[in-house]
């Protein structure tokens, strides 16, 4: 079998482990059956061994298809990374979804979606790129006694994310680690009026209202600080007609959105004021993962 | 002229300053030309002479009228005060709105009702209630450079607000008083995730979801504090069929949601178990202030 699963950008500005969204990026993961487990890696990662040795995508599945069949099978995994690592683009949620959409598959498992998602919550306690890589499109998420719940809208063709990809990565325990623990009241209030506005921007489709709805008073301007050319970034991606410009998760990338027309030029301006990072536009994605062979 | 301004309820659970939606309980004021300024007062307040003597709807009508006619003018105001004083049904803002909007009408000006509600969070720093006033709906509500920004969504025929109105009133400024200066990363996070997933609720009319996604962590079980019995109007609205019960504004009226078909028996078991305590149904507005007759 053959799945994809796509790269996801979350927060998006105020919405803090909340929101997330879901971009044509995929990783592609192949199963075979086999008489002994053998990893294959093209992409991100093909040069790292601790990664052919210790496998989170094998060690997921393994788990999940141990607890539906009741006994562990040998297989091929053959992984084409193309969502980059650490760089706040939901590359560890794809490897927890895409690992349990697979295993219940290889077991002969009918599932949904919800299912999937509440599984994924065990390996990942935050739901902001988990929902959007399985759900695709916009999401918004909470937790209520360990159960995540999610709501989806749809993305319009009518606007390209514009991508800049920094050539350095930014962990998120360590970016975790620079936050307050505390808010005051008129930060808290900020941020929840800001992502309920958003919310309602991208069900609605009000994308010229995204930039005044993305405001972030938590943790964006704190976590750019280790990397200062992202406000430059995000002062260039303004000034040629990015409709917001966030850090995506916890970084390094950030995430700028565009109309169709207006991201040809986006990307230009972008990638020619920084020679070093990758500037992609890519198209949104609103179905999250898919399996596109069977077994 | 006659103009209906709608009572509104304010937070939402998690919607802290943010989140409000409009209900079909109006205060009416007919204002006519007079060669002397006079006040009559039906209903709510009719027997309290200081507002009379100092009445806010008045201050406001005049320095609005000031402001675009270039001198005050004489009338008769006539009010029919349908919503309670200090109960968080947003009396005050009915006030503001009515009175701005009544202002520019008695001068002759067209005005949109952006612009209303952006004269009127002078009087009234908090968007959430002025906002549904003024378009009805549900609204989420953002304030950015002293400006107002709100989103609308329509409220279903099939929900209805089942009101439980406390003969005690509560203050909003004691009521805020009470309230932390500061709120964990944690609960700062819940709120924010519960009034987007409950903004993305209410603009779907996934009512189903009201009840998980209306949970709050930053003010409402503390404010309930000074009035325990709303701790029994929420249990027992749940027992009975509320879709969410969730203080409204700062107290000390609770707000109740139910679909239609269980509002009756929701009503009838409040009412019963709370027998000091106004219990009535109400009709959701989506239309805000109505000019019913003009100059």
């Amino acid at each position: 079998m053959k799945i994809i699963v796509p790269a996801t950008s979350a927060n998006l500005g105020p919405g803090f482990d909340a929101l997330g969204l879901s971009l044509k990026l995929y990783n592609e993961i192949e199963i075979t059956p086999q008489s002994f487990t053998c990893i294959s890696i093209k992409g991100e990662g093909s040069k790292k061994n601790s990664i052919k040795k210790n496998n989170s995508f094998v060690n997921i599945f393994n788990e999940i298809y141990l607890s539906l069949v009741g006994k562990t099978d040998d297989f091929k995994f053959s992984f084409t990374n193309n969502i980059p690592f650490s760089r706040g683009l939901g590359s560890s949620s794809s490897v927890v979804i895409g690992a349990i959409a697979a295993a219940y598959e290889m077991a002969g498992f009918k599932v949904d979606r919800n299912t999937i998602l509440n599984k994924a919550v065990f390996y990942e306690n935050h739901p902001d790129n988990i929902a959007p890589a399985t759900f695709g499109g916009f999401t918004s998420s909470i937790i209520e006694n360990s159960k995540v719940y999610t709501q989806k809208a749809n993305l319009s063709d009518d606007i390209k994310a514009v991508v800049v990809i920094p050539d350095k990565a930014m962990s998120t325990n360590d970016s975790r680690n620079k936050l307050p623990k505390h808010y005051s009241m008129k930060d808290t209030v900020s941020n929840l009026a800001h992502a309920a506005f958003l919310t309602s921007c991208f069900i609605k489709q009000d994308y010229d209202s995204l930039r005044i709805a993305s405001k972030d008073m938590m943790h964006e301007n704190l976590r750019m600080q280790s990397l200062p050319e992202l406000f430059d970034v995000r002062n260039i991606a303004y000034k040629n007609g990015a409709l917001m410009s966030t850090l995506s998760g916890s970084g390094s990338t950030f995430l700028n959105i565009a109309y169709k027309k207006d991201a040809p030029n986006l990307q230009k301006q972008l990638a020619e004021n920084f020679k070093d990072f990758r500037v992609e536009i890519l198209d949104f994605d609103n179905d999250g993962f898919k399996i596109i062979s069977k077994s």
